[in-house]
């Protein structure tokens, strides 16, 4: 569909080679009007491709506005690609911004005001906070239950999905993005146990999705110009774009964006992609560091307080010895184990909340999550009072640290509930917090002592527990910052006890934490190298890298021990069959005809009554039919595959019918826009159901060799399962025709034949190994024993 | 090979079903042993897959190897897949220790003695700096020359061929190895303009390759225990490793090493194999900065310096201005236009050197290198001389800059040449030093005006040009550091005017140099997103990374305006034929048999007479032959392919010869070991010319049905060539068969028919759009116009 472009253009998969095969019909007969036949003799049969994924059909008419246009549209198609990652990148960035604001401002002014009414009463105080928590999750929960159902949750799971090739419906929609955005701010600014970064994400790649559909088409919001993306390649690439965009915005991570884009999200990879996401990631760095700088001056409330880098720790902990290795080490298992057991209980909490709480309707879900939002306020208001504050420490005055800090500010060393104003209140300091600064305070080094254990471990309980049940309820919700502030914990309170343990050495507890917090994720979400380069950027401390690369290993191998990871499980729960990266261990004894030996295949043949057409889509649910004709001897030929998307188009315009069942000729497809046969994203397209025929029609013709793809992937019948599946998912395939083992070989095609530039300077590849046969065919034949008789050559060379 | 291992296992393509298909004989009779038959009545046939690459037959005698030790086989292999992994980072960590070691130790006491010596007379010091590096230079070319000729030149484009999938003679053998780490010590430390990074990734990616391998076999160093990796497959993803390595090492930048293999090297990549390339990079990281440690206290002599950040500029610019984007954007382009132009100029001399140069022997090599290391030690004495001194800047004595720096250590500001002590040479502080030291020199901050704009320009062209010449001599050179050291010239000269001109703006002129250096290497290398990570790596400064990316995209573009990059072009030239990621625009319109129409197919009978095979391998020089069959009807049937190496192994045994045309049973791979078949790495393999038959055993038949691959890949003959290219390039293939169109479909396989174990929640699966057959059969038939004629679905549903 974009031939003739040069330049970062979907590749081959989604070009079309037009051809349209002379292929006599069943009786043996030419028909079709007399066109002037190619060289080879042939003249028509069909004009479809494979997009990647989504086979999209090219047509004479497309091709011909292609080729008028052609001048103008490559460097404007490429022009748009790179303004369209832009435009992510600042969007995303923007949406960040606004979530980042709107959150740090309605936190900062809840604890504000509930500090301000503590002095006088702590009751009064409680029902401020609580019933601010309350409107806030409040309306997030409305928002997502009646407005945009879709945007519950973190969206990664459907994210990837989609990636992978499976679309679930109402994700990328607009509706969903703006739930999304005010979704979140209410969840997180209701002080649940969830984060925003899952949300970012799911945001970026809708705002990117909505820009490659030209904006919303049911909101009037979209244009023309700018619906250019019409194959589903050039739509994930933006979504792509938009995943890595989300996480480089959320953790002000553009390295950390592209590698979670590219580790976590995508199935399939190239490098040219890498380069458009590795700009996007950079441009939301532009756009968050500069709105950040202006914030810095005071200009937006509450937020702009930290710098670019949000956990900077930069300046902590030094070194280390080899001797902190082995603590190092238990805090990922540690964190295998939590993580693991987390992605346990919120699978059967998940599942329970499917099958018996969510069928009951939208009110219980928002009794649900209003509930949760009380019990939360309650015990991050109600636990720090239960505890009794302890005395300032001795602080560094170089330090900037305060004890205890002054009201209004952030900072360690919170003075909730003391009697002394030289008190600060160590439970308080994480609980009674907004979930930046608690992370902050737990990373923060030079420190030491400010935690007791017992806070720390009655902490990891409670928000252990809460992070379990708020995970599903109806709202926006990312499992990342919970996550850090579950790991960090442990992490401080291994910290502790290193400290203690080694007396000498210079170790900081927050360096624990950061461990602690990498552990956790990597025991619960089994991220790899993009966690690992997240938590560098995040906390600004390269020589931190090759620990948490050790905490990682060793919480990743743990947790795998037990389960799957949070994004494979909650996928797996919601229907999303997403394909592992590797066939499983049965394949390889199975083979291709085994995967389909149940099957009953459905084919058309070329020309087909329109009342057959119809039976067959009504009597199946598949969504591809291979289509047959009769060779010029009488044999049966699988001509290609027609997909029933593709299939309605022409059954609903009628315009293709015909009366005779013989073949049409070329040129019918200038009755149909390319743009129908595209998919609308988010949408379920058209169903059998839309087409009402007269019984007239219905005794008609349609000739299906335009509308089909002339050569999808084949695969002999005997190939290892383990092959097709290899195929199947390094190429992003939807439909594999299993065939019979061919009788013959016409060629074949190695390195060399695929380099066709090389011909002319052949004394360079002869320096190489042929393993071409042109060379045989330049005559180099080589000598050898000469009392070997004339064998049987002639009937070994076919053609 | 591997089956039954769980955990991170090469896929299905290494794997085979073992089927041993009953395929009657040419006569129509059965033939063989009556080994009872499978189910299907399938009996014999084949066992034979298909690596990645390179074809690797498995037999039953192996598997039955497999099954007894799999119990410990497993945790086994994958244990020694990490552990290689680790020795991989510490042999590399290792040699680029001792590299680093020597080279500053070498160059240091050059500069030391010189500047002792020019105390007294400048002309003895002039000659002793230029017999020292001449010595060393002639070191390195007469190892290189004598001993390792493919040690010679940086490596990279023929490491990029062997992960593409093109073998280049002696590039991974020990002594390729030995003779880069010493002829790489003896060229930089000799001072030539050229580096030890690309020299550093081929040492990472030998090392790889010699523990894949079990060690050197010429040498009597390999052992049985370690040589498990007998699958390409896994030998390459082990060099994957070691050229990330090399790249950690080189820059101490573990996320840039992982990126340039991800980018740059590999054709194809797996997520599971990411984590194992970064656990490397870490361990690369972890065994330099202990060394380092260890080396500050001075026990290395010259070496130990600076830190692990190499050119730590975290302490320059701390931001940047919008007005600033428009010179960056100039160094961009310049970038862009020096790199084309590099690429282009070494060419031509390579091409030069190849035709005329280097085919008049060693010696013209060797006087070629001395030659060339003459020019440079006169160029770089001798043009500083020429300069005149610049009397001391005021500094601040906070900034722990000295001017003059005292002799003997690092820093700005030389003396060199100078008639009063508080002057300094300008143009010797970047010439008359070692590479490392001069380009921390440019990078520094807070030494405005340092250079003059004529220093810089004398530098860039001086250096500039003796660059072309110096790339492609006979010795480890890398590109990098020249090209950094050529980048950070121009830069600083931009930056310069920048300060002059934006007088008020807190510019530093080291940033502008570093942006320089991306900008050339961007244009030369034409590396994106891996480039962008080392720089932001080696200079310890994320905050730079939108302003590299920015210069890297304008300067990569403008490049690609006019060549390709560096290596692609070298890769080329050297006869490596790299498939790029994308097919060419040409072959959207072409078909598969398009590729293959000048080829005559060789096919082989199932059981051939020996002296016909002989014949046809010493006639053609093809690696892959079909080979047919009759089926039970007699119509020929194409059951797989054999590859030229394959086959010599039975026509070198002669143990499989019969006297009858009938085909064997089973079990007579028993007779072969598996590791016969293994295409020991680095050698040219077998060759016909070894295999010396009697007459009597020429006129023997041989079955080849053991040793073949029963499914390769097909497609039909009509199908795009783009799409057989994705196809191709994708799975990493070696051979496809092109077939005639298929005359029926056997089954469809779609993404659900691959989740095998979705089989049993199908409750959960049908809120997805069904795409597969299963539903219809699960007895879901639609209601519809009842009006509806029963069709003829009959004859539409095949089997």
């Amino acid at each position: 569909m974009l031939s003739g472009v040069e330049h970062d253009v979907p590749d081959g998969i989604g070009m079309a080679r037009l051809a349209w095969t002379r292929l006599p019909t069943a009786d043996g007969e030419r028909a079709g009007p007399s066109t002037s036949a190619g060289a080879d003799g042939e003249l028509l049969s069909a004009a479809a491709i494979e997009s990647l994924d989504y086979e999209v059909i090219e047509n004479y008419a497309y091709r011909e506005e292609q080729a008028q246009r052609s001048k103008f549209w490559v460097p404007y198609y490429v022009m748009l690609k790179w303004l369209f990652s832009l435009l992510i990148g600042v969007g995303t960035g923007l949406a960040a911004i606004f979530i980042n604001l709107a959150v740090e401002n309605f936190s900062g002014w809840k604890y504000t005001v509930t500090f301000a009414i503590i002095k006088h009463s702590y009751f009064v105080g409680f029902f401020v906070y609580t019933v601010f928590n309350l409107a806030l999750v409040f309306s997030s929960v409305y928002i997502v239950t009646n407005f945009a159902p879709a945007a519950a949750g973190s969206g990664i799971p459907e994210i990837k999905g989609y990636l992978n090739g499976v679309d679930t419906h109402g994700i990328l929609l607009f509706r969903t993005l703006v739930g999304k955005i005010f979704g979140s701010i209410g969840s997180v600014g209701g002080g649940l146990a969830l984060g925003k970064e899952g949300p970012l994400v799911h945001t970026g790649a809708c705002i990117a999705s909505l820009l490659g559909q030209g904006g919303s088409a049911k909101y009037h919001l979209s244009s023309r110009w700018v619906r250019i993306f019409e194959s589903d390649r050039d739509r994930r690439d933006l979504v792509t774009c938009g995943c890595a965009a989300g996480v480089a915005a959320a953790f002000r991570a553009p390295v950390g964006g592209v590698l979670f884009a590219l580790e976590e999200v995508t199935s399939w990879w190239r490098s040219h992609l890498m380069w458009r996401v590795f700009f996007t990631s950079a441009v939301v760095a532009v756009v968050v560091r500069s709105a950040m700088n202006w914030c810095n001056s005071g200009k937006c409330g509450h937020f702009g307080a930290g710098g670019f880098i949000i956990w900077d720790i930069s300046g902590g902990q030094e070194d280390y010895s080899y001797q902190e290795l082995f603590p190092m080490a238990i805090i990922g298992v540690i964190g295998g184990l939590l993580g693991a057991l987390f992605n346990q209980l919120t699978l059967y909490i998940t599942k329970w909340r499917r099958t018996y709480l969510h069928k009951k309707g939208k009110r219980v879900q928002i009794f649900e999550a209003c509930l949760i939002s009380l019990v939360t306020s309650t015990i991050s208001f109600v636990l720090p009072l239960l505890r009794k504050c302890s005395p300032c420490p001795q602080l560094d005055t170089n330090s900037g640290i305060e004890c205890p800090h002054p009201p209004g500010t952030d900072g360690n060393f919170v003075n909730f509930y003391c009697s002394k104003d030289g008190e600060y209140n160590d439970l308080a300091t994480i609980f009674f917090n907004t979930q930046d600064d608690a992370i902050r305070n737990l990373f923060s080094a030079k420190t030491f002592h400010e935690y007791s254990a017992q806070s720390l471990i009655t902490f990891l309980v409670m928000f252990y527990s809460l992070a379990v049940v708020t995970f599903g309820i109806a709202v926006p919700a990312g499992q990342f910052v919970p996550g850090i502030m579950i790991g960090s914990t442990y992490g401080r309170l291994v910290g502790m006890f290193v400290v203690k343990f080694y007396k000498k050495l210079n170790i900081e507890e927050g360096t624990y934490a950061l461990l602690g917090a990498a552990s956790f994720l990597g025991g619960s979400m089994r991220m790899t190298v993009s966690l690992c380069v997240i938590m560098v950027e995040i906390t600004n401390n390269l020589k931190l890298l090759p620990l948490i690369m050790l905490v990682l290993l060793v919480s990743k191998a743990v947790g795998d021990f037990f389960n799957e990871g949070l994004y494979e499980e909650q996928a797996r729960l919601r229907g999303i069959p997403l394909l592992d990266s590797r066939p499983k261990q049965v394949m390889r004894n199975m083979k291709a005809r085994d995967a389909c030996k149940n099957q009953k295949v459905v084919c058309l043949p070329r020309v087909s009554r329109v009342v057959d057409i119809i039976f067959v889509l009504r009597t199946n649910k598949h969504n591809g039919f291979p289509v047959v004709d009769r060779g010029q001897n009488g044999e049966s030929l699988v001509i290609g595959l027609i997909l029933r998307s593709h299939l309605l188009v022409p059954l609903q315009a009628k315009v293709d019918f015909q009366n005779s069942p013989f073949p049409c000729g070329p040129g019918v497809l200038n009755r149909h826009n390319f743009s129908d046969f595209v998919k609308p994203a988010s949408s379920k397209g058209k169903s059998i159901d839309d087409i009402h025929l007269t019984e007239d029609e219905l005794g008609l013709y349609l000739d299906l060799a335009p509308f089909l793809n002339p050569s999808p992937y084949i695969v002999p019948e005997d190939m290892s399962l383990a092959k097709v599946y290899n195929l199947f998912r390094q190429l992003g395939l939807r439909h594999i025709f299993v065939v019979p083992r061919p009788s013959r070989v016409v060629g074949l095609i190695t390195r060399k034949d695929l380099l066709l530039e090389e011909d002319s300077n052949n004394d360079v590849m002869a320096e190489l190994q042929s393993t071409s046969v042109r060379s045989l065919l330049n005559g180099k034949m080589l000598g050898g024993n000469v009392h070997l008789e004339r064998p049987l050559l002639d009937n070994l060379v076919i053609e």
